[in-house]
């Protein structure tokens, strides 16, 4: 692509580092800025910088907070007992939508994946094995992600705190709701099969 | 969507105004900024800003640039005799790219639209008019979208110039090189046989 101005260059090229955008995307992008007022632009940039400079993760859990301690974590009405271990921000905003589990959460900051030369010190896992080990907690829920890697993550946090007394469950998987059977993986339908649940208790959700 | 930090939820707000991207495209790639190290946000917001204050628009032919006549206008190469009117910078990039024009650009900024309240004076008409009625404009080459918008802006241009000694032409329509002909749409097929080229013509390109 060649350019008429640097400027103009400059900006594309910031902007197509992002993921998923290339440089056609970019330059629509940046056009638009250049046809809305100059506040637009600034209100953008800042708001960037300051999220980037000035953002916190909360102690305890390892959320995105503007707190040292999240909400969440110093909500004395959840049960400190229960731990839902995720892979970042936006499982803990996906869970939460739920309003169906009163736990604390514990964000990893991502999956084991020697493809992406992430292994187990790039994530948040020794406070999580250390919570366990003080024993306050007596149910940890892997939430993450059916994947190989998802898979690899849980099963070495389980190798660290199987000798711990803590119950540990895994998010249940089976055929989503509204979804028409004929559609479904087959593994996903076979574990639906293996985890039935009894009628009676299914009416009560 | 409940956000656990204003820094998280400004950040996703100021970058979902961007077209095409919605609230969890944002998401994503903010949390794709904080994974990264602070200085890639830096160099975006910078570039960004630079951008948008510091570009220029070409005084003669109204194409981004970095100078007050950009390189294409204040070019002695280029036939200042032939002007390609055309709708904004993206349009001067592709066809600069194709190699096959050597004349001057006019860029108008946009369409008419009244649909999206853009009417004649908020394009840069009265320039390109004013260059005609100057004499020194031989041929204009119209090659604005093909679409109502296109073709409402070049009959009001048409409309002013059209007592003024100029040769007016319109790009050609017709079905794309490398296309299959029955996938080409009635109206582009039928204009491709009514302004038939002659073989021999078509060989030298």
């Amino acid at each position: 692509m060649e350019f008429s101005s640097k400027l103009l260059e400059n900006a594309v090229n910031e902007v197509s580092q992002l993921p998923g955008i290339g440089k056609r995307t970019a330059l629509r992008l940046v056009l638009h800025l250049l046809r809305q007022p100059n506040e637009q632009t600034d209100a953008l940039s800042q708001a960037l910088q300051m999220m980037r400079n000035n953002i916190k993760f909360c102690k305890s859990c390892n959320n995105i907070s503007d707190l040292e301690v999240c909400e969440i974590c110093s909500n004395p009405n959840r049960d400190i007992g229960l731990i839902c271990v995720v892979e970042d921000v936006r499982d803990v905003m996906a869970i939460e939508n739920t309003s169906s589990f009163r736990g604390l959460y514990h964000v990893l900051g991502g999956k084991i994946s020697p493809m992406d030369g992430i292994g187990p010190h790039d994530l948040n896992i020794k406070l999580l094995v250390d919570k366990v080990k003080e024993g306050k907690v007596k149910e940890l829920i892997f939430a993450l992600s059916s994947t190989m890697e998802g898979d690899t993550t849980n099963f070495y946090i389980y190798k660290q705190i199987q000798d711990y007394d803590v119950d540990i469950s895994t998010i249940a998987r089976g055929v989503s709701v509204g979804d028409e059977l004929e559609y479904a993986d087959e593994i996903t339908l076979g574990r639906s099969i293996v985890n039935r649940v009894p009628f009676e208790a299914s009416l009560k959700l």
